[in-house]
């Protein structure tokens, strides 16, 4: 295990010991940051030791992390997304080298596998019974998922409004679901209400500091896989703002204990329909202001982000920047990312290079630079939205004077 | 590259070279069988060889691929799927240890990678223009993933009434599609007639025999992740049956060279629905009849297995079984597999593991004996079967009460 030295609160800077209380700070109730022995992860993780190791998992970070790794974890195979470089995309969004890294392929089918690798090694080491979450999205798959990997209860909180799909893919895993009878935010409150009133373990990465710890591993899997090649910036789309607060902080850490000698700039992504933290950032504050969210990008279609101090933190210390992509840019760019690359993404997914073409034509991003985009979910989760982005040809008969006469027209 | 000494036909037996000829038999027009040098590949892929290599993909046993590792291949991620250990699966299906290899896992969700990986690099190194398959299944979506991740156009011909969902995947990867006003065999034929018109690479593993030298990788994978602790079974869903041909091949090519001391016998199984192998291989048949193809797991919904000669062959040299399993079964191990392991797999890949079940009831597995399963296809390419397979719960106010009410019932 990691030595985690001590907990800060964001908001009240109460510092706080690693007690097993994995909620918010107790003081003012705002998110809490980790902090670790970074001189015996030096040590630990060298470029050597980490060559060195075949586990493929993110227990490979296990010195920046904040669990056992003698402890149960998952056995799903969490870690080492592959990351691939794109001469036809870089040419296709307008950068000197573009790399894909391919979350999609984590088990649930998205980034947000690590986090839920974290939450759930924790649960299981405070000896819970149940997990919880609010949610209809990625996280609630991820932690259904791999929750059923250990036979570890787990409660999720939907709307009853919820897409039956979506609601099918957390009942397979064998979630029980409450279905309530309110919106998103009044679900979200009634399942805090629930976990203090039952004492579950909460997996709501605004209230649970662990969670963004495990979307650190992005980060140091990206510092890992690429060392003295790292690009010059690193996209994610951004809803709540965990995921790109996480794997910053990867990469702060690996920079840290000396793994690479730079961090790259982060540029966060959000649907033009629900960007509350570019506004946020533009406008140079530390506090966002709801706004009604509206992307068909349903990963991201948050209107107040449940992470804002992380997620401006990172990108500011970063030297990055901010930029809203378009529902159009963004659905374009599920077929043109899956041609280019054979990723298929996600709309939230796909927010990312969408967003660095935003950025290469506003002159955030320059033609020479290098940009690696976190593709954070399978574009298997929404193929309703793949279907809206292609044209399907008309039908033909079995006559090759038919397919010849196609390919002429197509030439 | 592994040093194909020579092919050799399955029906006449004609012995022909590896000169570049990726077809059927010229003499009869059956399907070939593809051989090594064995003693060059027991020399390259000794155990030490194996774990010092870092490259995660099926190139690691390129001396037994008819490609060269040194060639154009995809940059995709395929190969390395994860075996997991699952004692509650086991307990479950009644088997004294069950292991699960999660296919699903692989870039475009399915076993078909393995194939697509093999025929995409020989299309390359051939400079062929196109490569063209006639399916709407994981084998059109592989080869469409793949050939978009090389830049290699790819033709998929189907049935102007396959669903639109799968086409649009398909579309997505930027595969030119023709929609034939025809049925599936109309359509099959007529591929092959543009082909051998266009002069087009021919992905169909019932005519190319290098397909199954890529379904080997499975099999390979298998007896290098266990070595010493096999199983007493390897299952597999079947339809056409090169995918279990190919597991079998692998495996047995890792015993003739020493890596492993056995080879598991293999449990090949097919949808009641869709059985004609059973048949043929109850009543002791090289060949099979046609039957009318009626199963809910689409992947396996054949009639007319295109390679009954190897899938046959298979499982005889293996000492194995082939066993049926019901729609009701197999519907009802979609979420029985995801609630053991947090594997969740389509409808054929689940297939496996009711056969499993299947095997035992019928005593040809006996309670204390291992298998593995192999889990073809991710659970996301079907999600309205697994949504046929739970009950959606009733919806609740939120009240606490509620919450009370629902765990004490469910208790």
């Amino acid at each position: 295990m990691g030595t985690v030295t001590h907990l800060e609160c964001l908001a009240c800077g109460a510092r706080s010991e690693p007690d097993g209380h994995d909620g918010a700070c107790v003081v003012c109730g705002g998110i809490r940051d980790v902090f670790y022995d970074l001189d015996a992860a030096r040590e630990a993780l060298t470029r050597d030791a980490l060559a060195a190791n075949p586990d493929r998992t993110v227990l490979r970070y296990a010195p920046l992390l904040p669990i056992d790794p003698e402890g149960r974890v998952t056995p799903l195979a969490v870690g080492s997304s592959p990351i691939y470089d794109s001469p036809r995309a870089a040419a296709a969004v307008g950068v000197g080298r573009l790399l894909v890294k391919d979350d999609g392929s984590l088990p649930t089918g998205s980034f947000k596998d690590r986090a839920s690798y974290v939450g759930v090694a924790r649960a299981l080491a405070a000896g819970a019974d149940v997990v919880a979450a609010a949610s209809t999205g990625n996280a609630a798959t991820s932690v259904a998922g791999l929750g059923a990997s250990v036979g570890l209860p787990i409660h999720i909180f939907v709307p009853a409004t919820a897409p039956e799909g979506k609601v099918a893919q957390l009942l397979t895993y064998g979630a029980r679901v409450f279905l309530i009878e309110a919106d998103y935010d009044a679900t979200y409150d009634f399942c805090q209400e629930a976990v203090a009133k039952f004492g579950w373990y909460n997996r709501s990465a605004a209230v649970n500091p662990y969670l963004v710890e495990g979307k650190k591993t992005c980060g140091h899997e990206i510092a890992e896989q690429l060392l003295d090649d790292l690009p010059d910036w690193v996209a994610m789309s951004v809803g709540d703002g965990c995921s790109i607060a996480g794997t910053h902080k990867g990469l702060a850490e690996m920079h840290a204990i000396g793994l690479i000698d730079r961090v790259p700039k982060m540029l966060g992504v959000q649907a033009a329909g629900a960007a509350p933290l570019t506004k946020a950032f533009d406008a140079g504050a530390e506090s966002v202001e709801r706004m009604v969210a509206n992307t068909f990008a349903d990963s991201i279609n948050v209107g107040m982000p449940r992470n804002p101090t992380k997620a401006l933190r990172a990108v500011r210390a970063s030297g990055g920047r901010y930029v809203n992509a378009t529902d159009d840019r963004i659905r374009a760019w599920i077929p043109k990312l899956a041609r280019n690359t054979g990723v298929f993404g996600e709309p939230a997914a796909v927010t990312a290079i969408a967003g660095v073409e935003e950025a290469v034509a506003a002159g955030i991003i320059g033609p020479d630079e290098s940009v690696l985009v976190v593709v954070s979910g399978n574009g298997l989760k929404d193929v309703r939205s793949a279907m809206s982005a292609v044209d399907v040809p008309k039908p033909i008969p079995p006559k090759l004077s038919e397919v010849e006469r196609r390919l002429e027209a197509e030439a």
